[in-house]
């Protein structure tokens, strides 16, 4: 009886941690989204909120460590309930790292916004943001309904998201060689895809938690990187 | 009597964590130094060494943070307790991602070596991930000696690598407007400046975790970025 106690004592601990990272999972969301339109329209002021709620993605990732702390101290749980427990450390680790990489597109957009504007690059910059915005909810739904079949999808899906950035380094690139006054602005656009494509990892790590928390087994760690252009061009 | 048997545990429990991490750092420090080395040596096989030890270092991390959890549910730690084995699995963190770009830098060495050099670039870059490496050895010395003058010492040096990045930047930038066949050597190189320049970032993040630790207060958050290319050129 106490035991029982006890165990649903940690479940309502977990259960509360977990609705704190989908809040911030709502954050990093909207800061994907925000960051890349305000790259599109060129919105300076919606660049500026993203920088500033970058600050509450990062206090709540700092709320829920402590937290996770604190449940382990007061639990002691089993060795399955601390990889329960440690999984969410993990995943709100990879949500703070998006939307560093979120803030890191806003920053782009004061000195962008000054230069004329290379291609579609802004539009196809939105595309793949998008998707990487849309895999996370996927990624934080497998994670809450314990769904490792969605959560395979998703990791499939950042093989897309890798495509589009190799596709857009080869535009860059013919851009920049075609006129050098392209240079500059596509440097810029170069690390904001870069930025992008690396939320597409965080994200497949929140999914590859997902199963590993189910299975019990890592995805195997050498699947393959789809960024080809540290290979090849 | 018996509260004093259960802090020293913690002690020796802390210390064991503390060895751990200095042993991931010495891992760390040589793959900063091995994967630079290999660019400008164009060592392939160094390169390749730095990629497979990145798993040593991930591994580490993992067996870290495991570890404080371990003792956090075994000890039930005081709050400042509880601060001090927390701040063990942030710098694992900071170690995990400094691998991390080393390993970045490393994958870039074959795609590199296939094509003609720029300028002085990988001995700039060399330099660069030096003070990086250096910065990172005091970074850990601060933090097991406790030495907050020596962390604030290696968050200002920082500033020094920041320079050293926007300096390359420009030189980068001149290179392609010269040459249209400098372009696709020039991207690579500036992704691995900027490898280099985050690394220094997560080292700030370690000796600010020293600062936190002794003083109890965080460093202003907003301390000045010198990385100025997403400002201005």
């Amino acid at each position: 009886m106490q035991e029982q106690h006890i165990a649903s004592a940690f479940d309502r601990d977990l259960e509360t941690i977990q609705a704190r990272i989908m809040k911030m999972g709502g954050l990093v969301e909207a800061a994907i989204m925000d960051s890349a339109r305000s790259l599109e329209t060129r919105d300076e002021e919606l660049a500026e909120q993203v920088r500033a709620n970058d600050k509450a993605i990062d206090a709540l990732e700092e709320m829920i460590n402590e937290e996770a702390a604190r449940v382990i101290a007061m639990r002691a749980p089993t060795a399955s309930d601390l990889r329960l427990i440690l999984s969410v450390t993990k995943i709100s680790g990879n949500l703070e790292r998006i939307g560093d990489h979120a803030k890191n597109l806003a920053k782009r957009n004061s000195v962008l916004s000054q230069m004329p504007p290379v291609g579609d690059s802004p539009s196809a910059l939105r595309r793949m943001a998008r998707e990487v915005e849309r895999m996370l909810k996927d990624a934080l739904d497998a994670y809450i309904q314990r769904d490792v079949e969605l959560a395979a999808v998703v990791i499939q899906r950042d093989h897309d998201v890798d495509q589009m950035y190799n596709t857009l380094f080869r535009e860059l690139l013919t851009f920049m060689m075609e006129d050098a006054r392209n240079i500059t602005p596509c440097m810029h656009l170069h690390f904001i895809a870069k930025n992008i494509e690396r939320m597409g990892d965080h994200v497949t790590s929140i999914a590859e938690q997902v199963i590993y928390l189910v299975s019990g087994e890592r995805p195997e760690d050498n699947r393959p990187k789809a960024d080809v252009t540290s290979v090849s061009l």
